[in-house]
């Protein structure tokens, strides 16, 4: 299964090069697992669908510890058709879809709560977009009720939902949510954007 | 059919809330037309389908027009089924969706031409998603026959589609791209990054 996002950071500073630069060095312990290829507009990850959350949150913590007001924004996708098969992209570990709904949603949400903190609080929203057949609704409900116990759930809005919490749980959640939801093998994309230090909101 | 866009837009310079602030007076001719709440992540806009990109598009040039490095993230949406018909949301004017491909795609490519340049160039990074059934990969690749030939194609990425031009005819071409593929009542989710004056591209 083809796996990876399109990540990008913005940083509200003139120093905006130094902070995503710094911020790049966490990706160090992540770069023998994935192919990483950078333009003007992003940066391709492709690799194991389980490690690009745990990437995108220390790329992320990287440059929110310099206090400024910063964003990262992604396109996540697994399983797309028009893809070619990469080795480096792994099946989902623990696949649990075998399972009856509610024991992978109380399976997700005990990962969830195992999430390392951070100490960064970050407000999240992504969408969630099941494509192609094979996926159904009882999956995306299934999900919603996991974000709503995930303890980072704020509110849904139009579009989106939206989370807010330590950077820990609300990347895992965000894990969780890519991959235990909709078909093992189907074709699954998700749109977020992370802030951290905005001064509209604490 | 409910559609509409959540909105963010990213400055990076330290002085990020004066150029957000002067942009968004961009958005003033379009306040009759669209419903908007803004939040500490992003600008929700509800409106009619055809003004969201030359809404977008002149909130983008309000920003860029100051020289700073600056990107415009937006999730925008037509005919989500989770959502409430709203009446400013309009139907699609001029959908042409009952003609033959070949014949939309010509259409969309005229109107490209036309589109008043700008004079601010810019790169663009999008995916579109056709959701739910009713769609066909007809549509798709009829959608990417029309990428390339609206003058502003750059390249195929992992798992999206890179513009660079003029910001008129780049906003024109995803505009087209979001309206005219796809079913016309049918739940189409685009993904979209604009940049300009990005110091890693002249």
């Amino acid at each position: 299964m083809f796996s990876g996002a399109q990540v990008s950071l913005y940083a509200m500073t003139d120093d905006f090069v130094d902070v995503i630069l710094g911020a790049i060095s966490a990706l160090e312990p992540y770069r023998q697992n994935f192919r990483i290829e950078t333009d003007d507009i992003s940066t391709l990850l492709v690799g194991p669908p389980d490690q690009l959350f745990p990437a995108m949150r220390d790329l992320f913590l990287g440059a929110s510890k310099r206090g400024v007001h910063c964003v990262l924004a992604a396109t996540v996708s697994r399983g797309c058709p028009g893809e070619p098969d990469d080795p480096i992209c792994t099946p989902i570990a623990g696949s649990n879809h075998d399972r009856p709904l509610a024991e992978r949603i109380a399976a997700a949400v005990q990962l969830v709560e195992a999430a390392p903190k951070s100490g960064q609080i970050v407000a999240a929203q992504f969408s969630l977009y099941p494509l192609g057949s094979g996926h159904h609704m009882d999956e995306i409900y299934g999900c919603i009720e996991f974000l709503k116990k995930s303890g980072v759930f704020e509110r849904s809005k139009n579009f989106c939902t939206k989370l807010r919490g330590d950077a820990g749980p609300v990347f895992a959640t965000l894990s969780e949510a890519f991959l235990r939801f909709g078909a093992p093998q189907g074709h699954v994309a998700l749109d977020l954007k992370v802030s951290a230090n905005s001064p509209s909101k604490a």
